[in-house]
């Protein structure tokens, strides 16, 4: 074993620490967006790894590395570098040439820092769940891994989502915050949906799912929620009807997420969501929010007019440009906070 | 609208920018290669955004904003990013799932320039030469826009075509500059011929463009170059035949481009070009430059024995790579110019 | 030509250089390593040219880049950027829409240092150890080459495994180095064991190389090897029993490669390779090492249970990760030594 876990912090799930460093954090973060905050990561890397698409994640990322004096590598396996193999005990003879062991290895003695972006995979959600690729970069890589997406959590996606939270909602306890699933042509993953109810609950919001019948979130990740909501002072209902949802909500945060019993059966899945295609935040969605005020957020990429309309998105409603700059500053605050705690590796490292 | 146009200057053709600040750029450009120049885009974030290929682009924006402190980001939309949508209204249910709207407004939240690569796209050049994707990128993202080749311009391209003339030939007004068609196996864009013409007529040189049928320039284009020419005290001829082009020039710059009526129907544009393979600059051309000695030019990359013989990219006459070089310098000028009129974007925003 | 070649020093292998440079090469890189070394490359920029995946390679001369100062381009011709053509005299009217020659020459203008990642290609291995591209690059480009894997050496990896070696084995002349041939699915390169075996000389160590009858390294690199150990006092001998190489052996080196015979025939290769699956590196082959503590060295990517065990790997004999961490450190030093060698070329460069 690799893993010196004792001395390395990884960040998995914005939930993995105690509420008062994700307070520090986002109070951090605004300090970051406000321009007080010079240097920190001099010397430092981060090096991620996509096993799937990004525009935000890796260029927000990037510019945030750079902005504190250090650099960010990325990796994508299979298109440039090897393909991971995952399986432990497997016998390495098909088209898989490295398994990601060696991989969280090496690239935890390059740089200080790995992040990872790793979508669910396998026939099953049962599979899926237990987000294989992430535990081995956790328990392989002697750097502190980031979650930039896996199959159950997009705690990047969360730590700006609440960075967005405290900045338009004066004192969001109490607030409503509806979260609605949406129609789309493909079966999305369910981790920011998630990331995104954790959010509202931690800020202690009256939190409202809206799903279609067969959409639920995974259990356990709802216990969590719920768990989360309690502690915060908030609550969670889920509602069958979008229009009840979003009925007087100040924030409407909709996503699209793929029906968990049939992950692994595209055909069963899509004729599931086939007739579905009313799911969409319009115009008159955003006016029965509160005082027609409401905001809307997506985590983006989102499909115009078949998530939600145009009129939303280049209506006043929306926030999603905003908070999609809020992943920047909110992943500063979380890199600075995690060289803070990392001594920096390579320059102090002599043969073990 | 996310623009604040008032305060940001686009950088999507030469010629949007009166002649006295070209003049200025071409003069810090001089400044920057002769290594007077250092720093000046310290913190700052350029976002490169490539539709299409590039090898001395990307590599020259992203060397230019490190030797002066800054920084660049690379994006490949449907290369490890997201493909863009550019159609306004449109129902995005089909294979994009990010519309352009949406990437140009994060990406200026993260960058403190934002450029595009986007060759001519669509079924006819009637849309085409829209510059669809460019247009979007310049309303919906709050930083300014760099070009790196559309449907229309290449004006880096020409930036450093104007200071490889201006390097080579003293006093370059009345000069004769042979813009020569080329064949080349595909049907390649206009931007480049258009850019070095106008380079040419901002010279004020004796521009002579030689094409077969067919394949004449956008007319609106030809407007432009010629109304450039007449005002910086220069002529422009369209010749048929390549010999009469040469004859006497003191720059050839060989280049291919397709026929524009056939935009869109590769067979019949191939049938028209199948019989044009003698247009090629060979030794004999260059010899019959003026003394001999002119200068050959070519954006690259260049076909060999195609576009142009080895003995005149291995013989005296070639420029080629002083003239990519020149890319680099001009690019550090523009950037440098660039900076100076946009004040550093993301340490001093607040949330708006 | 373009190549002032009296005034730059290519990288293409270890043994083009005297055995003293490389002496303070990995004192140095022992130093780097130490966290003694600090800047050195400020303003200067290495671009990495790829034809063929990388993890290590392209991530260390990253972050080696970046840790002293300066910075790391990457093309990848064909992905992004223009395919390479690289045959002499031909005329380019196939898919190749570049040459080499103008690659290799722009890019020397834009960086101080040019690396290059080719493996074999052709049809016979006559042709492929040519290492036509490397040759082309070597010729045409101003900036020094390194070699980042050709056809014939790694010279990167061979750097980074005598920096593993010194630090493992106290005084390794005369121990034992077994470099034992393994099955794999595909035909491998020959660069890595025969730059593994050329470290091993240069140790003057007991070099054993085991592989299966029709497997022989080139003949040529095979006199260069025993040219080399006979110069350091080392021996070199050719088994064909796995089990014979690695009694008594202090480093057991596993590395897979084709029947160069063979090259260009896949189906004849593959069935010549196809009854050899029991040549696998076992604790037990571990177990008959010196006092059962030898070493286990790979260059990786490794398939596990196929060239190695999981027992083997995950056990105390490996030294695959401090292996591929020193790729980092020994090419630091490389890179401050051709620095140090080259006078910063952008900064100072006029017009020619």
């Amino acid at each position: 074993m690799l893993t010196s876990s004792s001395t390395k912090r990884d960040f998995l799930a914005v939930e993995d620490r105690p509420h008062d460093e994700i307070e520090a954090l986002l109070r951090l973060a605004a300090r970051v967006k406000a321009g007080e905050i010079r240097g920190g990561l001099e010397g430092r890397i981060l090096a991620m790894v996509f096993l799937d698409p990004s525009l935000r994640t890796r260029t927000s990322f990037e510019a945030g590395m750079y902005l504190h004096g250090g650099t960010a590598l990325t990796i994508e396996p299979g298109k440039g570098s090897w393909p991971f193999e995952t399986a432990r005990g497997i016998v390495m003879d098909g088209d898989r040439v490295e398994h990601a062991i060696e991989a969280a290895g090496v690239l935890g003695r390059y740089a200080d820092f790995v992040a990872l972006r790793a979508f669910p995979r396998g026939t099953s959600w049962g599979e899926a769940r237990g987000d294989a690729l992430l535990r081995i970069f956790a328990d392989h890589c002697e750097a502190p891994i980031v979650n930039l997406e896996s199959a159950r959590r997009h705690p990047c996606q969360e730590l700006g989502d609440l960075q967005t939270l405290r900045e338009r909602i004066d004192a969001p306890a109490g607030r409503r915050f509806a979260l609605t699933w949406a129609w789309h042509p493909k079966a999305l993953p369910t981790a920011v949906p998630v990331s995104a109810a954790l959010a509202a609950a931690r800020c202690g919001m009256e939190l409202v799912i809206a799903r279609p019948a067969g959409f639920d979130l995974d259990p356990e990740d709802m216990d969590t929620i719920r768990a989360l909501a309690t502690e915060r002072g908030g609550t969670v209902a889920v509602v069958d009807q979008l229009d009840e949802a979003v009925r007087g909500a100040d924030v409407v945060y909709a996503k699209s997420w793929g029906a968990l019993a049939h992950f692994g059966d595209p055909a069963s899945e899509s004729a599931l969501r086939a007739p579905l295609r009313d799911w969409r935040i319009t115009k008159r969605a955003m006016e029965a929010t509160r005082g027609g005020a409401g905001i809307f957020l997506h985590c983006l990429p989102v499909r115009r007019n078949v998530e939600v309309d145009d009129a939303v998105l280049d209506g006043p409603w929306s926030a999603v440009i905003d908070q999609a700059e809020n992943r920047l500053h909110a992943q500063r605050a979380l890199l600075l906070t995690l060289a803070a705690e990392t001594p920096g590796a390579l320059k102090v490292r002599t043969n073990r």
